[in-house]
């Protein structure tokens, strides 16, 4: 929640500016619009002959759970680029970056969550300080039901699909909140 | 540039949060730390036929260049959404996502665009309070020289490109600045 100007320590409110359609944090000393934009999630599905590599989250939320290494994306780098830190920082893991594969907003929570396919160079790997364990899965092996987040679980499935379908393509849509639990999602692609 | 904290009002300083590895804006009073990330800008290319439709813009940067419509990605929608949304205020235009086309990441300034592709839905466009004027363009017409952002020129330039290929296919990379012009620069694929 925004209280204060960043940049005169002023106090906000929301009000609609001129042109603007929708309340923004307006200063009411320097008069500074303080914008609030959705926030990239970017990550990859590090690949090792026919297994993945995914990572036991050390961190909430969903700790103990089962994800692809993601993490939000930061200034200054490109997209892939942070998919690929992510994967080092998570499981000290070095992956090359071979293409985009998911796209999936998150509206209820402004997130805009991406997913890269990626190599994994070598098998020297290990958790970092956000996992618990990082392991290598088959298709059979994979803990479907102990996946942190409906992005990784869709991600994985879809991955699957084309694996053993026509060839992987770029997946893109949006996942929405239906019910209370976090199985209570759809998913529609565009 | 962040000197105040948003929910304290107290001055921040610039230091390195424990279990992190840059730089943050610090609350000194509440201890708040101010992540800035990469900002969506989100946009289309609305389809008629065999023409494009294209907004001259009415406001900087690159005021009286030719854009597609894009804009900031808001909080509360999907990406996809946000495209349709941008090519309503800019250009009154009512369009259907059909499918994400090119994600490029613009690290020097913080930036990843995403262009869709979409159908228009009928021909009563108008200007929005953005733009100039608002056309359809063939491919022989469109400005090429007269557009106003790389991001553009590079998406407009591979849709031609697969139009007349083996098909559309989603793009993703990253645009370098290599000089000090709009002209120097550098898109790499991946």
């Amino acid at each position: 929640m925004i209280e204060f100007c960043c940049h005169c320590g002023d106090r906000v409110s929301l009000s609609i500016p001129e042109g603007d359609d929708r309340q923004r944090h307006v200063c009411g000393g320097c008069g500074a619009i303080h914008y609030q934009n959705p926030k990239v999630v970017t990550g990859c599905i590090p690949e090792w002959e026919d297994k993945v590599l995914l990572c036991r989250r050390a961190i909430e939320p969903r700790r103990g759970y089962w994800t692809l290494p993601a993490g939000f994306m930061e200034n200054g780098e490109s997209s892939h680029e942070g998919a690929a830190r992510e994967a080092h920082e998570e499981a000290n893991a070095r992956v090359r970056i071979t293409g985009l594969y998911t796209l999936f907003s998150l509206p209820r929570i402004d997130q805009v969550y991406l997913f890269f396919r990626s190599r994994l160079l070598d098998l020297d790997f290990s958790p970092g300080i956000e996992s618990l364990e990082v392991s290598l899965f088959s298709r059979d092996e994979i803990p479907w039901d102990d996946l942190a987040f409906q992005v990784v679980y869709e991600t994985l499935r879809f991955y699957y699909q084309d694996r053993d379908g026509d060839g992987f393509r770029v997946r893109s849509g949006t996942i929405e909140r239906t019910g209370r639990t976090s199985s209570d999602y759809r998913l529609q692609l565009i």
